[in-house]
């Protein structure tokens, strides 16, 4: 393994995030309650923003979007537009979080900035992602920004063309075993998989797979000590 | 002027879009139409739009929950929730257009591509203009594709950055003096203007400045013309 590509997911590897989509989920949730019990307003909204992951993707608008479209939905098109009103601000609250970095990021990013071309790559809305990691304060650590519509293995095939590396010498650190690990090692890349305590439904997948292209960590200042092995 | 990159817009200068919008636009004003005249939703949308675009950014879903946002406010909450359902469904519609080329952009393109580095640079909608680029089919003739959030000055320095280009190596062609033309010829880049027969509001510029190096033409096939001279 001769790594020299090291690419990082953002949300929920670097900074915290699918707790606040959470915590905006049982907002809606209780709002909804005239209508519908909570359990089932989630699983309302997971179904719509399933349908509507193809021609969204992902990030806060979609969310919004769907929450809305959920609404409407089970509410028989009969709340009324203040409802929407209240929806669409809790978007912008969303959108307006400070980023609060995960435990060592920024130590293990400026540790690695010198003997690796480091990579951040990670899906979801562009302006979202740019603003964020400008919050961040990373911005300076990352040699090539990668805002990706997908993260399938023809989106890292593309990635990999665009930075002109091999799948040998890439490794990707991610949450998302779905969307950081498995289509980067089906490429022949490595990867090192870092669980966040929540993952959102749709990117929950089995983790069976055993590879001795990856490594499961516990935190992130673990990632020093396994790339001087 | 030794041009190797040639940088495309896409929305409104390869293929259609405003007028899109606009249809859409003119329903949703109908929709409104108990509350408030067609013209005044018009100018309440664009409030809507200005306010929000630093915070959403450009492209369909924007629009969509600017939409959302204004019917709330112009109701004062008390239209019902069916409105926002018919909204959200105007959206997909918008994300499911076909593409329809402008004339003569495929031949063009075809022509160009041998001979210099093209690239298609637009803002938007990350998953929604590469849907589009895909449905285009012109996908093959660019040897790069930068999805931007802004087109600002800041932003097109990122590009050349990204592309290794000097400004005067640089040629941008695009419908909006704005966003395709100023920031370029500040920079030191040329750029060929050709506008459309109708611009967004939020695109209009004063088309005062004379520089030499940009040129007007009025449609796509004058391109191969003027790169020849």
């Amino acid at each position: 393994m001769t790594t020299k590509v090291i690419a990082f997911d953002a949300d929920d590897t670097l900074w915290v995030n699918e707790p606040y989509f959470q915590e905006t989920e049982k907002i809606f949730c209780k709002l909804m309650d005239n209508y519908l019990p909570p359990a089932e307003t989630s699983r309302e909204l997971l179904k719509t923003e399933l349908k509507n992951i193809s021609l969204y993707g992902f990030g806060v608008k979609s969310f919004v979007l769907s929450m809305i479209e959920t609404a409407a939905r089970v509410s028989d098109g009969q709340a009324n537009m203040e409802l929407a009103g209240k929806i669409i601000e809790m978007g912008q609250v969303l959108l307006r979080k400070p980023v609060e970095l995960l435990d060592g990021v920024k130590e293990v990013l400026q540790e690695l900035n010198g003997t690796y071309y480091l990579v951040l790559a990670t899906k979801g809305d562009l302006l979202d992602q740019e603003r964020k990691l400008q919050k961040s304060g990373l911005d300076k650590y990352f040699h090539h920004i990668e805002i990706m519509s997908d993260k399938k293995e023809e989106d890292y095939r593309k990635l990999f063309k665009r930075l002109n590396c091999r799948p040998e010498h890439f490794l990707m650190v991610g949450n998302s075993y779905k969307s950081d690990i498995l289509p980067v090692l089906e490429l022949g890349g490595y990867a090192i998989y870092i669980p966040y305590h929540t993952t959102w439904a749709h990117e929950q997948a089995d983790e069976e797979i055993e590879s001795p292209n990856c490594c499961k960590i516990n935190c992130f200042s673990e990632l020093i000590t396994l790339l001087k092995k």
